[in-house]
Protein backbone atom coordinates (compact mmCIF):
# COMPACT_ATOMS: atom_id res chain seq x y z
CA UNK A 1 0.00 0.00 0.00
CA UNK A 2 1.11 3.74 -0.68
CA UNK A 3 2.34 5.34 2.21
CA UNK A 4 -0.35 8.15 3.86
CA UNK A 5 1.23 11.53 5.11
CA UNK A 6 0.24 14.65 6.78
CA UNK A 7 0.90 18.24 5.61
CA UNK A 8 -0.68 21.56 6.00
CA UNK A 9 -3.95 22.44 4.55
CA UNK A 10 -2.83 26.31 4.83
CA UNK A 11 1.00 26.25 4.63
CA UNK A 12 1.88 29.00 6.92
CA UNK A 13 5.27 29.74 5.19
CA UNK A 14 3.19 30.68 1.73
CA UNK A 15 4.32 28.35 -0.01
CA UNK A 16 8.22 28.63 0.54
CA UNK A 17 8.05 24.65 1.48
CA UNK A 18 9.26 25.22 5.08
CA UNK A 19 7.09 22.50 6.56
CA UNK A 20 7.92 19.26 7.98
CA UNK A 21 6.55 17.42 5.63
CA UNK A 22 8.71 18.79 2.52
CA UNK A 23 11.47 16.70 3.77
CA UNK A 24 9.51 13.27 3.76
CA UNK A 25 7.94 14.68 0.19
CA UNK A 26 11.80 15.27 -1.13
CA UNK A 27 13.02 11.86 0.55
CA UNK A 28 9.78 9.77 -0.87
CA UNK A 29 10.62 11.45 -4.41
CA UNK A 30 14.31 10.50 -4.53
CA UNK A 31 12.92 6.75 -3.65
CA UNK A 32 11.05 6.91 -6.38
CA UNK A 33 8.06 5.95 -4.04
CA UNK A 34 4.89 7.78 -4.30
CA UNK A 35 2.20 8.70 -1.44
CA UNK A 36 -1.04 10.32 -0.82
CA UNK A 37 -1.17 13.37 1.15
CA UNK A 38 -3.88 14.17 3.60
CA UNK A 39 -3.97 17.69 4.42
CA UNK A 40 -4.82 18.82 7.88
CA UNK A 41 -5.87 22.21 9.25
CA UNK A 42 -4.30 23.35 12.21
CA UNK A 43 -7.49 22.90 14.69
CA UNK A 44 -7.06 19.13 13.87
CA UNK A 45 -3.74 19.11 14.81
CA UNK A 46 -4.50 19.15 18.49
CA UNK A 47 -7.29 16.47 17.99
CA UNK A 48 -7.27 13.27 19.15
CA UNK A 49 -7.06 11.66 16.08
CA UNK A 50 -4.04 13.35 14.72
CA UNK A 51 -2.82 13.29 17.92
CA UNK A 52 -3.07 9.40 18.26
CA UNK A 53 -0.77 9.64 15.30
CA UNK A 54 1.58 12.09 16.40
CA UNK A 55 1.02 13.01 20.26
CA UNK A 56 2.82 16.22 20.20
CA UNK A 57 -0.02 18.07 17.45
CA UNK A 58 2.61 18.34 14.56
CA UNK A 59 2.91 17.73 10.99
CA UNK A 60 3.78 15.49 9.38
CA UNK A 61 2.84 11.62 10.15
CA UNK A 62 3.92 8.88 8.18
CA UNK A 63 1.01 5.56 7.75
CA UNK A 64 1.59 2.31 6.28
CA UNK A 65 0.64 -0.99 6.35
CA UNK A 66 -0.38 0.00 10.13
CA UNK A 67 2.86 1.05 10.93
CA UNK A 68 2.76 4.46 11.89
CA UNK A 69 5.27 7.24 12.49
CA UNK A 70 6.29 11.35 13.33
CA UNK A 71 8.98 13.26 13.38
CA UNK A 72 10.05 14.16 9.86
CA UNK A 73 13.95 12.68 10.77
CA UNK A 74 12.72 9.71 11.99
CA UNK A 75 10.56 8.97 8.76
CA UNK A 76 13.55 10.12 6.62
CA UNK A 77 16.06 7.85 8.66
CA UNK A 78 12.90 5.13 8.43
CA UNK A 79 12.52 5.51 4.28
CA UNK A 80 16.11 5.37 3.89
CA UNK A 81 16.85 2.58 5.74
CA UNK A 82 14.03 0.29 4.30
CA UNK A 83 15.10 1.75 0.31
CA UNK A 84 18.08 1.65 -1.17
CA UNK A 85 19.62 5.03 -2.57
CA UNK A 86 19.40 7.27 0.29
CA UNK A 87 22.09 5.61 2.87
CA UNK A 88 25.83 4.44 1.99
CA UNK A 89 25.84 0.94 1.49
CA UNK A 90 29.19 1.00 3.53
CA UNK A 91 28.26 0.31 7.30
CA UNK A 92 30.55 2.63 8.81
CA UNK A 93 29.69 5.54 6.13
CA UNK A 94 26.14 4.87 6.95
CA UNK A 95 26.82 5.19 10.58
CA UNK A 96 28.43 8.53 9.89
CA UNK A 97 25.30 9.27 8.14
CA UNK A 98 23.36 8.91 11.31
CA UNK A 99 25.59 11.74 13.07
CA UNK A 100 24.74 14.09 10.48
CA UNK A 101 20.95 13.23 10.35
CA UNK A 102 20.95 14.01 14.19
CA UNK A 103 23.42 17.10 13.51
CA UNK A 104 20.40 18.36 11.24
CA UNK A 105 17.54 18.22 13.74
CA UNK A 106 19.20 18.71 17.36
CA UNK A 107 22.41 20.76 16.38
CA UNK A 108 21.24 22.98 13.52
CA UNK A 109 17.75 23.47 13.65
CA UNK A 110 17.09 24.59 16.70
CA UNK A 111 18.96 28.17 16.68
CA UNK A 112 17.76 28.56 13.24
CA UNK A 113 14.02 27.81 14.57
CA UNK A 114 14.84 30.51 17.39
CA UNK A 115 16.01 32.96 15.15
CA UNK A 116 13.11 32.37 13.07
CA UNK A 117 10.34 32.34 15.60
CA UNK A 118 11.97 35.44 17.10
CA UNK A 119 11.39 37.25 14.07
CA UNK A 120 7.77 36.01 13.18
CA UNK A 121 6.79 36.34 17.04
CA UNK A 122 8.81 39.01 18.64
CA UNK A 123 9.60 41.31 16.07
CA UNK A 124 7.51 44.54 18.26
CA UNK A 125 8.72 42.89 21.80
CA UNK A 126 11.16 45.47 23.21
CA UNK A 127 14.26 43.05 23.25
CA UNK A 128 14.03 42.14 19.66
CA UNK A 129 16.89 44.34 19.15
CA UNK A 130 19.41 43.01 22.14
CA UNK A 131 18.28 39.93 20.84
CA UNK A 132 18.37 38.96 17.16
CA UNK A 133 22.46 39.78 17.34
CA UNK A 134 22.77 36.97 19.83
CA UNK A 135 20.45 34.42 18.20
CA UNK A 136 22.20 35.20 14.89
CA UNK A 137 25.57 34.95 15.72
CA UNK A 138 24.48 31.12 17.31
CA UNK A 139 22.88 30.71 13.55
CA UNK A 140 26.53 31.42 12.14
CA UNK A 141 28.63 29.62 14.43
CA UNK A 142 26.76 26.27 13.62
CA UNK A 143 26.58 27.69 9.76
CA UNK A 144 31.14 28.71 10.13
CA UNK A 145 31.60 25.05 11.34
CA UNK A 146 29.57 23.12 8.56
CA UNK A 147 31.75 25.70 6.44
CA UNK A 148 34.59 24.42 7.78
CA UNK A 149 34.02 20.82 7.51
CA UNK A 150 32.14 20.59 4.07
CA UNK A 151 34.99 22.65 2.15
CA UNK A 152 34.61 21.65 -1.54
CA UNK A 153 32.84 18.57 -1.39
CA UNK A 154 29.63 18.23 -2.78
CA UNK A 155 28.09 16.18 -0.28
CA UNK A 156 29.03 15.50 3.34
CA UNK A 157 30.13 11.75 2.78
CA UNK A 158 30.43 10.96 -0.78
CA UNK A 159 27.31 10.82 -2.61
CA UNK A 160 23.77 12.58 -1.85
CA UNK A 161 22.31 10.74 1.19
CA UNK A 162 19.50 11.16 3.61
CA UNK A 163 22.11 13.35 6.09
CA UNK A 164 22.22 16.31 3.11
CA UNK A 165 18.41 15.64 2.38
CA UNK A 166 17.66 16.83 6.51
CA UNK A 167 20.39 19.07 6.53
CA UNK A 168 19.80 21.23 3.79
CA UNK A 169 16.33 21.36 4.22
CA UNK A 170 16.74 22.84 7.67
CA UNK A 171 19.74 25.24 5.96
CA UNK A 172 16.73 26.51 3.47
CA UNK A 173 14.79 28.44 6.00
CA UNK A 174 17.88 30.52 6.76
CA UNK A 175 17.09 31.63 2.62
CA UNK A 176 15.62 34.81 3.37
CA UNK A 177 18.10 36.30 6.45
CA UNK A 178 21.11 36.81 4.37
CA UNK A 179 23.16 34.71 6.56
CA UNK A 180 23.42 31.69 4.32
CA UNK A 181 25.37 34.12 2.04
CA UNK A 182 28.04 34.41 4.48
CA UNK A 183 28.88 31.22 3.64
CA UNK A 184 29.28 30.49 -0.24
CA UNK A 185 29.71 26.85 0.03
CA UNK A 186 26.78 26.14 2.22
CA UNK A 187 24.53 28.19 -0.12
CA UNK A 188 26.10 26.29 -2.89
CA UNK A 189 25.31 22.82 -1.03
CA UNK A 190 21.82 24.02 -0.66
CA UNK A 191 20.90 24.89 -4.16
CA UNK A 192 22.78 21.89 -5.29
CA UNK A 193 20.12 20.06 -2.97
CA UNK A 194 17.35 22.03 -4.32
CA UNK A 195 18.12 21.69 -7.91
CA UNK A 196 17.75 18.22 -7.97
CA UNK A 197 14.98 16.53 -9.52
CA UNK A 198 13.39 15.05 -6.92
CA UNK A 199 13.36 18.56 -4.68
CA UNK A 200 11.80 19.77 -7.66
CA UNK A 201 8.80 17.57 -7.66
CA UNK A 202 8.45 17.45 -3.82
CA UNK A 203 8.97 21.40 -3.88
CA UNK A 204 5.64 21.64 -6.61
CA UNK A 205 3.79 19.37 -4.77
CA UNK A 206 3.59 21.27 -1.89
CA UNK A 207 3.17 24.80 -3.60
CA UNK A 208 0.50 22.62 -5.30
CA UNK A 209 -1.16 22.78 -1.99
CA UNK A 210 -0.54 26.58 -1.20
CA UNK A 211 -2.23 27.72 -4.57
CA UNK A 212 -5.36 25.38 -4.17
CA UNK A 213 -5.57 26.67 -0.98
CA UNK A 214 -5.83 30.27 -2.32
CA UNK B 1 38.61 -2.80 20.93
CA UNK B 2 37.17 -0.69 23.45
CA UNK B 3 35.61 2.65 21.93
CA UNK B 4 36.69 5.84 23.27
CA UNK B 5 34.01 8.65 24.12
CA UNK B 6 34.71 12.25 25.01
CA UNK B 7 33.41 14.28 28.26
CA UNK B 8 34.40 17.53 29.71
CA UNK B 9 37.05 17.59 31.86
CA UNK B 10 35.32 20.24 34.47
CA UNK B 11 31.21 19.63 34.45
CA UNK B 12 29.18 22.87 33.89
CA UNK B 13 26.64 21.16 35.67
CA UNK B 14 28.98 20.14 38.85
CA UNK B 15 28.18 16.60 38.30
CA UNK B 16 24.52 16.74 38.14
CA UNK B 17 25.16 14.59 34.69
CA UNK B 18 23.53 16.70 32.39
CA UNK B 19 26.37 16.49 29.67
CA UNK B 20 25.64 14.84 26.27
CA UNK B 21 28.22 12.44 27.33
CA UNK B 22 25.58 10.96 29.84
CA UNK B 23 23.07 9.11 27.28
CA UNK B 24 25.98 7.39 25.61
CA UNK B 25 27.77 6.19 29.08
CA UNK B 26 23.87 4.92 29.98
CA UNK B 27 23.84 3.40 26.93
CA UNK B 28 27.31 1.65 27.27
CA UNK B 29 25.80 0.31 30.29
CA UNK B 30 22.62 -0.82 29.19
CA UNK B 31 24.04 -2.78 27.33
CA UNK B 32 27.43 -4.20 29.45
CA UNK B 33 29.81 -2.41 27.08
CA UNK B 34 32.80 -0.80 28.65
CA UNK B 35 34.66 1.93 27.33
CA UNK B 36 37.34 4.66 27.57
CA UNK B 37 36.79 8.41 28.07
CA UNK B 38 39.02 11.13 27.08
CA UNK B 39 38.06 14.29 28.84
CA UNK B 40 38.56 17.64 27.29
CA UNK B 41 38.51 21.52 27.88
CA UNK B 42 36.51 24.05 26.82
CA UNK B 43 39.85 25.23 24.96
CA UNK B 44 40.14 21.85 23.42
CA UNK B 45 36.98 21.82 22.05
CA UNK B 46 37.60 24.59 19.09
CA UNK B 47 41.11 22.90 18.35
CA UNK B 48 41.25 21.02 14.61
CA UNK B 49 42.03 17.60 16.83
CA UNK B 50 38.62 17.50 18.26
CA UNK B 51 37.06 19.12 15.16
CA UNK B 52 38.11 16.18 13.12
CA UNK B 53 35.70 14.06 15.55
CA UNK B 54 33.22 16.54 16.00
CA UNK B 55 32.58 19.29 13.44
CA UNK B 56 30.72 21.30 15.84
CA UNK B 57 33.09 21.76 18.81
CA UNK B 58 30.87 19.47 21.42
CA UNK B 59 31.06 16.45 22.98
CA UNK B 60 30.59 13.58 23.09
CA UNK B 61 32.77 12.05 20.15
CA UNK B 62 32.51 8.14 20.12
CA UNK B 63 35.87 6.36 17.94
CA UNK B 64 35.58 2.51 17.50
CA UNK B 65 38.09 0.34 15.53
CA UNK B 66 38.51 3.67 12.81
CA UNK B 67 34.99 4.53 12.72
CA UNK B 68 34.11 8.59 14.39
CA UNK B 69 30.57 9.37 15.53
CA UNK B 70 29.25 12.58 16.92
CA UNK B 71 25.34 13.92 17.96
CA UNK B 72 24.57 11.94 21.27
CA UNK B 73 21.33 10.81 19.94
CA UNK B 74 23.03 8.89 16.59
CA UNK B 75 25.70 7.04 19.02
CA UNK B 76 22.96 5.81 20.74
CA UNK B 77 20.66 4.55 17.71
CA UNK B 78 23.78 3.43 16.15
CA UNK B 79 24.96 0.94 19.68
CA UNK B 80 21.43 0.08 19.78
CA UNK B 81 21.33 -0.94 15.82
CA UNK B 82 24.97 -2.74 16.67
CA UNK B 83 23.55 -4.76 19.70
CA UNK B 84 20.61 -6.64 21.33
CA UNK B 85 18.80 -5.19 23.72
CA UNK B 86 17.96 -1.30 23.00
CA UNK B 87 15.58 -1.39 20.78
CA UNK B 88 12.39 -3.99 20.26
CA UNK B 89 12.59 -6.82 17.66
CA UNK B 90 9.44 -6.13 15.93
CA UNK B 91 10.31 -3.90 12.67
CA UNK B 92 7.44 -1.75 13.58
CA UNK B 93 7.97 -1.01 17.39
CA UNK B 94 11.74 -0.47 16.03
CA UNK B 95 10.59 1.91 13.52
CA UNK B 96 8.51 3.71 16.31
CA UNK B 97 11.42 3.81 18.67
CA UNK B 98 12.45 5.75 15.86
CA UNK B 99 10.30 8.37 15.71
CA UNK B 100 10.45 8.86 19.81
CA UNK B 101 14.56 9.43 19.80
CA UNK B 102 13.55 12.02 17.11
CA UNK B 103 10.95 13.36 19.29
CA UNK B 104 13.53 13.49 22.24
CA UNK B 105 16.19 15.60 20.53
CA UNK B 106 14.29 17.63 18.29
CA UNK B 107 10.76 18.47 19.95
CA UNK B 108 10.98 17.78 23.44
CA UNK B 109 14.74 19.17 24.08
CA UNK B 110 14.80 22.31 22.00
CA UNK B 111 12.57 23.76 24.42
CA UNK B 112 13.98 22.78 27.24
CA UNK B 113 17.54 23.66 26.32
CA UNK B 114 15.88 27.19 25.83
CA UNK B 115 14.38 27.44 28.91
CA UNK B 116 18.04 26.20 30.45
CA UNK B 117 19.71 28.71 28.57
CA UNK B 118 17.66 31.62 29.29
CA UNK B 119 17.96 30.99 33.04
CA UNK B 120 21.78 30.33 32.73
CA UNK B 121 22.68 33.35 30.54
CA UNK B 122 19.33 35.95 30.78
CA UNK B 123 18.36 36.09 34.08
CA UNK B 124 19.68 39.63 34.75
CA UNK B 125 18.46 40.94 31.05
CA UNK B 126 15.79 43.36 30.70
CA UNK B 127 13.48 40.74 28.89
CA UNK B 128 13.60 37.52 31.86
CA UNK B 129 10.46 38.14 33.47
CA UNK B 130 8.61 38.63 30.39
CA UNK B 131 10.27 35.91 28.55
CA UNK B 132 10.15 32.85 31.43
CA UNK B 133 6.67 32.70 31.30
CA UNK B 134 6.41 32.09 27.22
CA UNK B 135 9.05 29.33 27.13
CA UNK B 136 7.75 27.47 30.31
CA UNK B 137 4.68 27.36 28.35
CA UNK B 138 6.14 25.86 25.14
CA UNK B 139 8.31 23.58 27.81
CA UNK B 140 4.72 22.99 29.52
CA UNK B 141 3.00 22.05 26.36
CA UNK B 142 5.48 19.18 25.46
CA UNK B 143 5.10 17.44 28.64
CA UNK B 144 1.30 17.68 28.92
CA UNK B 145 1.45 16.09 25.06
CA UNK B 146 3.98 13.40 26.65
CA UNK B 147 1.97 13.33 29.83
CA UNK B 148 -0.99 12.62 27.90
CA UNK B 149 0.33 10.06 25.55
CA UNK B 150 2.75 8.31 28.17
CA UNK B 151 -0.67 7.75 30.30
CA UNK B 152 0.06 4.75 32.65
CA UNK B 153 2.83 2.42 31.05
CA UNK B 154 5.96 2.15 32.16
CA UNK B 155 8.02 2.94 28.89
CA UNK B 156 6.84 4.53 25.20
CA UNK B 157 7.00 1.16 23.16
CA UNK B 158 6.78 -2.07 25.77
CA UNK B 159 9.63 -2.51 27.19
CA UNK B 160 13.10 0.27 28.06
CA UNK B 161 14.29 0.93 25.00
CA UNK B 162 16.90 3.73 23.49
CA UNK B 163 14.29 6.07 22.82
CA UNK B 164 13.10 6.07 26.98
CA UNK B 165 16.89 6.24 27.23
CA UNK B 166 16.82 9.60 25.11
CA UNK B 167 13.74 10.72 25.89
CA UNK B 168 14.30 10.59 29.94
CA UNK B 169 17.44 12.01 29.76
CA UNK B 170 16.46 15.47 28.30
CA UNK B 171 13.65 15.48 30.46
CA UNK B 172 16.26 15.58 33.25
CA UNK B 173 17.22 18.96 32.97
CA UNK B 174 13.86 20.11 34.01
CA UNK B 175 14.67 18.49 37.37
CA UNK B 176 15.15 21.45 39.13
CA UNK B 177 12.30 23.91 37.11
CA UNK B 178 9.22 22.93 39.02
CA UNK B 179 7.80 21.85 35.89
CA UNK B 180 8.14 17.90 35.80
CA UNK B 181 6.42 17.85 39.34
CA UNK B 182 3.05 19.23 37.25
CA UNK B 183 3.30 15.68 35.41
CA UNK B 184 3.52 13.21 38.08
CA UNK B 185 3.70 10.34 35.17
CA UNK B 186 6.47 11.84 33.63
CA UNK B 187 8.10 12.68 36.95
CA UNK B 188 7.84 9.26 37.74
CA UNK B 189 9.04 8.29 34.27
CA UNK B 190 11.99 10.16 34.62
CA UNK B 191 12.49 8.57 38.26
CA UNK B 192 12.02 4.89 36.54
CA UNK B 193 14.98 5.16 34.23
CA UNK B 194 17.31 7.61 37.29
CA UNK B 195 16.62 3.88 39.35
CA UNK B 196 18.16 1.87 36.30
CA UNK B 197 21.23 0.15 37.44
CA UNK B 198 22.88 1.36 34.51
CA UNK B 199 21.75 4.73 34.50
CA UNK B 200 22.96 4.75 38.22
CA UNK B 201 26.53 3.47 36.76
CA UNK B 202 26.79 5.72 34.38
CA UNK B 203 25.86 8.67 36.91
CA UNK B 204 28.66 7.70 39.08
CA UNK B 205 31.29 7.29 36.31
CA UNK B 206 30.30 11.12 35.28
CA UNK B 207 30.02 12.49 38.97
CA UNK B 208 33.34 10.88 39.39
CA UNK B 209 35.00 13.08 36.76
CA UNK B 210 33.24 16.03 38.39
CA UNK B 211 34.98 14.80 41.86
CA UNK B 212 38.48 14.11 40.77
CA UNK B 213 38.44 17.94 39.01
CA UNK B 214 37.68 19.29 42.58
Amino acid sequence: MKPVITAFERSPDRGRGLGRDMPVRWALEELGLACDVRLVSFAQLKEPAHRALNPFGQIPTFEQDGLTLFESGAIVLHLAQAHAGLLPDDPAARARALSWMFAAVSTVEPPIMELSMLKVLDRDKPWYEQRLPVVEASVRQRLADLSRRLGDADWLEGAFSAADLLLANVLRRLKTSGLLDEFPNVAAYVARGEARPAFERAFAAQLAVFNRAG
